[in-house]
């Protein structure tokens, strides 16, 4: 691979030829990347806006992890939050900390992922800034994004006898990082090792490129269905139904044997000896999406095709339990996964 | 001083920690910290953002920069580029990656002075991330703002005869810095060091403690004058200067004894024997306003109070030259402060 010191390009070098020939997709944007600031048009529309920091070292490991996928994956995390408000993601701004040991063709890569990403949904980058970092790669991603008035949906609105339900299955994107680690610790030191990853592709693809869930976005809106509460899973069921929980004044019961859960997934943890439910409600980085539904319109999300009920909102009082299959139950804690 | 490891609060406690009784100043500003994403909400006008990162190490030094002044300027520096556009800040997000040998003490520290900078220029801080870092203090900061349609004001608007105007004073931030760094390097290994910054508070406080020019936005309004054109000095005026060109496709000539300097930047660089017009138009950091306006306009902005007219807008085959005292034509190069 050619390889092209950045310091060549200079900051704004690089930032012109990493946007170039970039064309905005959305109308709501005005104008892009060149000035001191980006402009856009919402109209009447509410705006949305969530940021995400990754670092390497602590949010990623590029041993196992490759840069497009990164910059994939970046986007996405940040599109998945304007989802979770019910809302469509318009721009994107990325700033990037770059050190001495990447070159510029590795940031082409990354760079190349966030564009892939940003087709994908529909969302133009419009801005950001690069700059020299002292060690390790930083990305910082900020999502602007639209849902009309009345449109958007809290963590706050849940209420008793509403229905909790999650899109597709849990714990996967876990045990795709738990395969990657130890395929990782096993080849060091051996050269031209070949991990086998026959038959554990749906779970390393939900670790190296997971996709935000606008389908399910898209579903409710044809049932006519508004939630009234949302989040997304990124730090683990346990960890967003108690976010819920706290916003709302509420608590929950969850039946064990409704968690949504895929064969490679269950494979993966017997494999490493691990219990099953607790990676499926602690592991994170699902970019699922958790929601509560009106009692009423149980027949309605009883047919989703995109996501599953999985238990009910009750009083304050009662907490936030998990029944187990021998109806036992549980308290609900945060074991979710933290970067301090 | 009182020390606490931030792991005993982890992430969500931080969060709610550091924003804990902050409240909204902005009619826009309908939902701020707590959710997925921050609710804003412009009615009509346009949206404008713009971010900055800061990296410990490459952007500023911790041994000799306060960390209230570094939230303070962390801050400011975005501010800066949404007047720049000649809009009005509304909003920030602030992402934080801190490595263990910050306290929660520093953090507040530092987030007492991202408050004051939003208090000052009434900005709301509405959301962010915060995360642990391998080394070193990262700050990610994205701000929001509006303008009224057709108020926005780009790079890109001037035209040959333009008169290019700049606020304050240049070249402060610079020589602040140099007097920063040789107070640091001479006090090394010496117990109990006393700088003496006396008669030198001017340059350190530009440095320091940098304020946004909306000052000048103002005044521009009151006299009824548009600019055609408008960036903030950040990366120092040729670079600024040169950005004009380009976006706007004109050249222009600016003439040396014109450029504004304060009296102690002159007297800073004669004892670090720099040359002061090249420490003033590549020394950077300064966050003036660098404008251009039309001929017709030259009356009212001659009586400005914050800001000077220092050249003109050229054809672009004329290039961008600066004419020195006895009449010499430099061309104009970007010496600016570079990341990389």
């Amino acid at each position: 691979m050619k390889e092209t010191e950045i310091s060549t390009l200079g900051e704004f070098g690089l930032i012109d030829h990493l946007t170039e020939g970039m064309e905005s997709i959305n109308a709501s944007t005005r104008r892009g990347v060149g000035d001191d600031c980006a402009v856009l048009r919402y109209g009447d529309k509410e705006t949305l806006v969530t940021t995400d920091l990754l670092l390497e070292g602590i949010h990623f490991d590029l041993r196992y992890v490759p840069l497009k996928h990164l910059g994939y994956k970046a986007i996405v995390v940040n599109l998945s939050d304007v989802y979770a408000m019910n809302g469509t993601p318009r721009q994107v701004t990325v700033s990037l900390g770059i050190s001495k040991r990447f070159t510029l063709e590795h940031i082409e890569e990354l760079y190349a992922g966030m564009r892939l990403a940003c087709e994908a949904y529909g969302v133009d980058l419009v801005g950001g800034d690069t700059s020299a970092s002292v060690t390790g790669l930083i990305i910082s991603v900020t999502c602007l994004g639209e849902a009309a008035e009345g449109d958007v949906v809290y963590r706050s609105g849940a209420s008793d006898t509403d229905l909790v339900c999650v899109s597709g299955d849990l714990g996967a994107a876990y045990m795709g990082l738990q395969l990657l680690e130890r395929e990782r610790s096993v080849s060091e030191g051996i050269k031209d090792f070949e991990p086998d990853f026959a038959g554990r592709e749906y779970i390393l693809e939900r670790q190296l490129k997971p996709e935000p869930r606008r389908d399910v976005i898209d579903e409710l809106r044809q049932l006519g269905v508004r939630p009234t509460s949302m989040i997304d899973v990124s730090d683990g069921l346990s960890s967003e139904l108690l976010h819920i929980c706290k916003a709302s004044n509420v608590g929950c019961r969850i039946y064990e044997d409704r968690i949504p859960i895929d064969y490679q997934t269950a494979l993966m943890a017997e494999e490493f000896n691990m219990n099953l439910v607790t990676a499926a409600m602690n592991g994170g980085e699902d970019y699922e999406l958790l929601f509560t539904v009106k009692l009423t319109d149980h027949e309605k999300v009883a047919q989703m095709k995109t996501a599953k009920l999985i238990g009910r909102i009750t009083k304050p009082e009662l907490g936030a339990c998990l029944v187990t299959r021998d109806n036992a139950e549980l308290e609900i804690r945060a074991q979710g996964w933290t970067a301090f």
